[in-house]
């Protein structure tokens, strides 16, 4: 597993019993980065894809090199106030409170078949909002493409549950 | 000027004066992306770079695709409570208030040669808040890299004026 082998888990971030999954030591590994990209890239390629939208930050990263492999355009999902453009908002639930991402309104045309990218799946409710966004312009998503996937924590089983197709790297069990 | 034509400008964003560069027409032409990432890689392959620092969040679309294509390693330089392990911080001055990056301890090691990224150069005072951070942990700049630079705010003389090399894809004059 070469690349969840690369994958660093730092206890208790951002709080108490919280094991963060950490891809910084994946990343700053040419050799972890470049696979990231051709194990995605070997997945995409062939298939209709016309836009990535990535979510921010961390799924900049992933999908901006992605992209650049496939040859098609990037479109950043970010949180509120980033996006100088006429744009489409949505907002969701988080544990505690709410959030708010939102994505530029020309980012996507009707009918353009959409991968959205990020680098972990938890409860998918990032995903669930990127993928609302992209629905809200008229793109149809291929897919959820993640470099971790939490299976415990239940996002993978909310999206297929709301006929979303999730694929992921690798997971990380008993979060 | 195939880069510099797919950036667009809002004007009065974020606030009342300012012409905002909006690069994400630029990222969402397949063609616009990819040649970013040519037109770097062409002036920094063959040169010896060990790292690169993307200062996050636009600077990472760019920073990733050319660290795939050069082969070397991305770390990332983060806003203050992102990065989960152990770090080093720089605080500076914004026109109104102060801010602060950081930048993970074991993200670079001493000796080695970085490059730093972000998208766009304007007073210089986020690209200087990383280059301390990179000479922290004892790393050696190679060059700043930005798609666009705006000379009139005076980033590019300061950073040249304290010894450091800038390049960029584009300007845009009269900021």
């Amino acid at each position: 597993m070469p690349i969840k082998s690369r994958i660093r888990t730092i206890p208790h971030f951002p709080k108490y019993g919280i094991q963060y999954r950490d891809i910084t030591t994946l990343l700053k590994d040419p050799l972890g980065l470049r696979l990231v990209v051709y194990e995605l890239f070997k997945r995409y390629t062939g298939q209709k894809i016309d836009k990535i939208a990535a979510i921010e930050s961390r799924g900049f990263i992933i999908a901006a090199p992605l992209a650049v492999q496939l040859g098609v355009g990037l479109v950043p999902i970010r949180k509120p106030g980033k996006l100088p453009g006429e744009k489409v908002g949505h907002d969701y639930q988080l544990e505690y409170g709410s959030d708010r991402l939102e994505l530029h309104s020309d980012a996507i045309e009707s009918g353009e078949k959409v991968l959205l990218v990020d680098d972990l799946l938890a409860t998918g409710g990032t995903a669930l909002a990127g993928i609302h966004l992209i629905e809200k312009l008229g793109g149809a998503l291929v897919e959820c493409a993640f470099v971790v996937d939490l299976p415990d924590v239940g996002g993978r089983r909310r999206l297929e549950g709301e006929g979303y197709s999730v694929f992921a790297l690798c997971e990380f069990e008993g979060d």
